[in-house]
């Protein structure tokens, strides 16, 4: 976490190698789980593909570093990055459609699981990015300053509606939200994590940018709710592949991808919300 | 292929109208080869999935309605359409997860193929309106007139380069392409189709737009491959569904989908080539 903080606070370009590497890592991880033998078993949980999936990385890697290198290009080349995101999004599913022409290698359930690796975890986290390319922190003429990075609402959303759904739930929970995909998840929780989100969203925008207070509480309800669909997104992914967690990377708290799976949801919530209310100091796509 | 044409012809509000239905139709038949027995049995050809697939049709329809509906709105609001694709995207992949917290009725591979439907079908045809929106004809300014729409570069690209293949094919084929996808493809066929659809698109771009020659060659070669990839990928997923037509709408020529596997990969080639490379008369994302 500390070192996430410290991206969050120097922003830039900091921030989108810290995101390229990130969506890596996390890419990686969710493929592995679709590559283990549970994945095909009914037995483990699995079971929806017939056999271990080989999901084609190297569209996922190359995707990644093309729209990443297009963040430092887009500018000087006077390209938008609206049309940069979509020809990326063609290619991705043109080739992944394309490496099934070499017969026997890849299944559609290899192209498919390479599709939604991309877009679910690549292009999603990615509006971590997009938010620091479209509302640079520091800029002349920009309201948000290094403190008022509107990253932190994504880092209050999805963090700070974890941990006060734990702690509601662990005071007040009694009815199961989704016992089937979450079991120690409650509606109290829930709706506890919600409230400390847009509890903690609101003060931040309150302190961060005048008049900003509504709009911060709207992305705190809306990053709180998002949040905690994006912590159960990543469950039913676990649960219908048979696995525990996506990876070991950090012991006893999984892979990258269980601590981001919030962030997932949040950063793209966050960034369209701001996009599309015209907050202060946002330029056009 | 008439009224094609003629809705080519007119484009504008037409071909807004005529691309949506198109969708609808198209990635109605799409997901119904999933649906089909075959696709879970390896015996058919399919049995990649282990059992019919449940694709969530909804979300295909509304992202639809949605996406064609931001053409008609994104000007008076003044929303960049590169933001509307770009938050629809995040929609169609967020919607597909959260189908799945309800235990039991979607499985992974189910939210796969949905999105992979919206992406391959409804987002690649969504760039022959694309085209019209970017270089609209007859507008004040541009260069390019209703004759001259760059659509007929789609449509030269796509059943140009069938035709030539077609034609190259019987008098000169003797090397196979792929026996195991496409049978009857040869080399020489698919080199005689890039050549036809260079041509024409060549002989197009001299007619419509002054100084557009060489851009619009490049476009048939690029255009001619795509437009053979376009239509194997389109024979793979009938391969691995186990299916030989995708519908039967049109008695002896399958359904609609296998008319325009084609033009599901030129129509982007061609926008992204011409937007990119600045050719005259577009506007930005």
């Amino acid at each position: 976490m500390a070192p996430l903080l410290l991206v969050v606070y120097w922003s830039g370009a900091l921030l989108y190698v810290a995101c390229f590497v990130l969506s890596l890592l996390a890419v990686r991880e969710f493929y592995g789980v679709f590559g283990a033998d549970s994945a095909a078993s009914p037995a483990a949980g699995g079971g929806f593909v017939s056999r271990r999936a080989k999901p084609i990385r190297w569209i996922a890697y190359a995707g990644a570093a093309f729209l990443y290198g297009a963040l430092f290009l887009a500018d000087p080349l006077d390209v938008p990055i609206g049309s940069v995101l979509a020809l990326w999004a063609f290619l991705t599913v043109a080739l992944s459609l394309v490496c099934l022409f070499r017969t026997g290698k890849y299944t559609l359930a290899d192209a498919m699981i390479t599709m939604t690796g991309v877009f679910y975890v690549i292009f999603f986290l990615f509006h971590a990015a997009l938010i620091v390319y479209f509302f640079p922190v520091g800029s002349a003429g920009n309201t948000w300053i290094r403190f008022e990075n509107p990253l932190w609402l994504v880092i209050f959303a999805a963090f700070g509606s974890d941990i006060f759904a734990y702690f509601a739930g662990s005071l007040m929970g009694k009815h199961r939200l989704c016992p089937n995909i979450s079991p120690k998840k409650t509606v109290e929780g829930a709706i506890g994590g919600v409230v400390g989100s847009a509890a903690l969203c609101g003060a931040f925008g309150d302190f961060a940018v005048p008049g900003f207070v509504v709009n911060s509480i709207i992305v705190g309800v809306l990053g709180g709710l998002v949040s905690q669909a994006g912590d159960l997104a990543a469950s039913v992914i676990k649960r219908q592949t048979g696995v525990k967690d996506y990876g070991n990377l950090i012991p006893g708290h999984g892979g990258v991808l269980d601590r981001i799976d919030s962030v997932l949801f949040t950063a793209p919530t966050v960034f369209y919300y701001i996009y599309f209310a015209q907050c202060p100091g946002i330029s056009q796509m």
